[in-house]
């Protein structure tokens, strides 16, 4: 299948990067996980905003969403796709799901006798990833293989929550699913006040993010478009079992993101947010609408409250679609000097 | 791709099927698209079911969304699954894509002066399909590509839309769109006036259905699954292009029913509709939940109102279903004598 490529090179370097370890303010964190109606009061809107994205924002939506202006857009129309790594949370120092293979590789190390034979598993489990760079995409595919597949689906899930609703981002000192960015979902909660239909399309994995997105986000496990390996149905003993096998996975990458936009969702968005250049297709995917669109770019400036990044990463490279922006007006949003705050923790 | 199958032998004798020809009432049908409220209230609910079927489904729908009752299903886990031809519109005598595509192929004949060296596409805007039933699975992949692909998705759509906005059923001498199964019409409303989320999961294809489904059922594009082929995005004199491209397909039939519920939607529905052994697999894996669920099988008994079938055709093909029903305790609906009517233009 065409469609059907190898894990992105992004992935590759994940495991290369060092750990910046920090601790951070405590504060009780907030899931914003439902739509609040008074957020239709732009007064209400997008609090942690500073003014200038933040009316670029509103007027967007007030024109499209006003029924006498020529711009309107029919509710069923009202598409908004969100990138998630380094858009609705945090990607660095490594995007969260590398951290959860790695863990999940540790944790069943003692068990799996015959992992001790893989070069490339045996020094990623002692924090040793020559190897597996070496080993480049094979050794990449086989080691997500590895980590995601041969098992159920609930069993899959399961291994999900336990790591999601127990593990710390060592620099924020905060469940990772508690550290989201406030002003994005501020925003989702904005669109959907609206009736817009909030949608993910990230290269992370599908089945990894369905777990955690309907209560971090409000995003609904049917409104999640993932990268996705291969699954298989079968009757065991009159018992109906789905699990995932190993074989090609789908990236939800660059070119994959329209394409996984045709496949999943069947509209073309009005709205898109991301934050780096394989987000760069879809935001060109959303701009060719025939509607009035809105892109917006979250730019990472932030070294203290964040990270500051842009084209010395591998995960979130973002310097082409910095260039298209400038030619298509979409809205470059600085971390630093656009958000009030950026976490809910945050002060 | 382990999933990646080849088109299903129920497509290949599609062709082979004589047309029944006749002609009846042309009232004005009536398309349900909108959540009605009414159907709340149970005395509004499945006007045109008889008792018993009715009574079944009002019940179970009852319990589950009482929020006291040891058997309640939060909101967010309504999830409710069609099958489409035969469950929602008619498959008789061939399923309406397969009129699509040979009317797309006759219309287009003139001006494709490449078909004409494909003996099986010559001959079949003949009506002369034994070249194509001679060619097997890869004659039919070829016609597929050949009446599906190579074209952008706007003018894909436009051209599903052009036809079905034109081309009446002969049968009923009504536009194919209007030709609905009123009960599961008022079926579908009442599940969603109870919060559930209605998804198509057919073996037609994804970008021919998503089309009309809006319109027709009151079910949005990203709630629509069906067989899909390859697609491709790429920018052409700075204007993104986003294309169906030859190649593999995945069929949504059998065990793809159950592995794209879990690749689309990610959660395993509480409730199934379906009418064929290709649906047996989704009401397995809906009965598998830890919900209570249920699974409603029509069963095409009134070659009166609409047609009689079951064990004897290929498209529709219902044998080990209505035994594992037995089983299962799923409702068979005995469609003569279970609905007092079958389309809003019949009384």
């Amino acid at each position: 299948m065409k469609k059907i490529k190898l894990l992105a090179s992004a992935l590759l370097l994940i495991f290369g990067i060092s750990c910046n370890q920090q601790t951070n303010s405590d504060k009780e964190p907030r899931v914003e996980k439902e739509v609040k109606k008074s957020t239709k009061n732009t007064t209400d809107a997008l609090t942690v905003w500073h003014d200038e994205p933040k009316n670029r924002i509103l007027s967007w939506v007030n024109t499209v969403t006003d029924s006498t202006s020529s711009d309107f857009i029919p509710v069923n129309d009202r598409i908004a796709v969100f990138d998630n790594d380094g858009t609705l949370w945090p990607e660095q120092p490594v995007p969260n799901q590398a951290q959860f293979m790695l863990d999940y590789l540790k944790k069943n190390y003692p068990n799996k006798p015959e992992w001790k034979n893989d070069s490339i598993v045996s020094a990623a489990v002692e924090g040793n990833f020559e190897p597996l760079k070496k080993a480049g995409m094979k050794g990449l595919i086989d080691l997500v293989n590895k980590t995601h597949s041969e098992r159920t689906e609930e069993d899959f899930t399961q291994s999900v929550k336990q790591w999601i609703d127990t593990t710390k981002s060592k620099k924020y000192n905060k469940l990772y699913k508690e550290v989201l960015y406030l002003p994005m979902l501020q925003l989702l909660d904005y669109l959907r006040a609206h009736e817009f239909k909030t949608f993910i399309v990230s290269g992370g994995g599908a089945d990894f993010m369905r777990v955690f997105t309907e209560e971090a986000y409000g995003i609904p496990p049917y409104q999640v478009i993932g990268s996705y390996g291969e699954v298989k149905y079968e009757v065991i003993d009159g018992t109906p079992k789905l699990s995932k096998v190993s074989g090609d996975i789908f990236v939800d990458d660059k070119t994959g993101k329209p394409e996984s936009i045709h496949r999943f969702i069947g509209k073309k968005p009005v709205f898109c947010g991301g934050n780096s250049d394989g987000d760069q297709a879809m935001m060109q995917y959303t701009s060719s609408s025939n509607y009035k669109t809105m892109c917006v770019i979250l730019h990472h400036t932030d070294s203290e409250r964040e990270y500051a990044y842009d084209t010395k990463t591998l995960s979130g490279h973002l310097e082409t679609a910095l260039e298209e922006a400038k030619e298509k007006d979409w809205l470059v949003v600085d971390m630093k000097n656009d958000f009030k705050q950026i976490f809910s923790f945050q002060k």
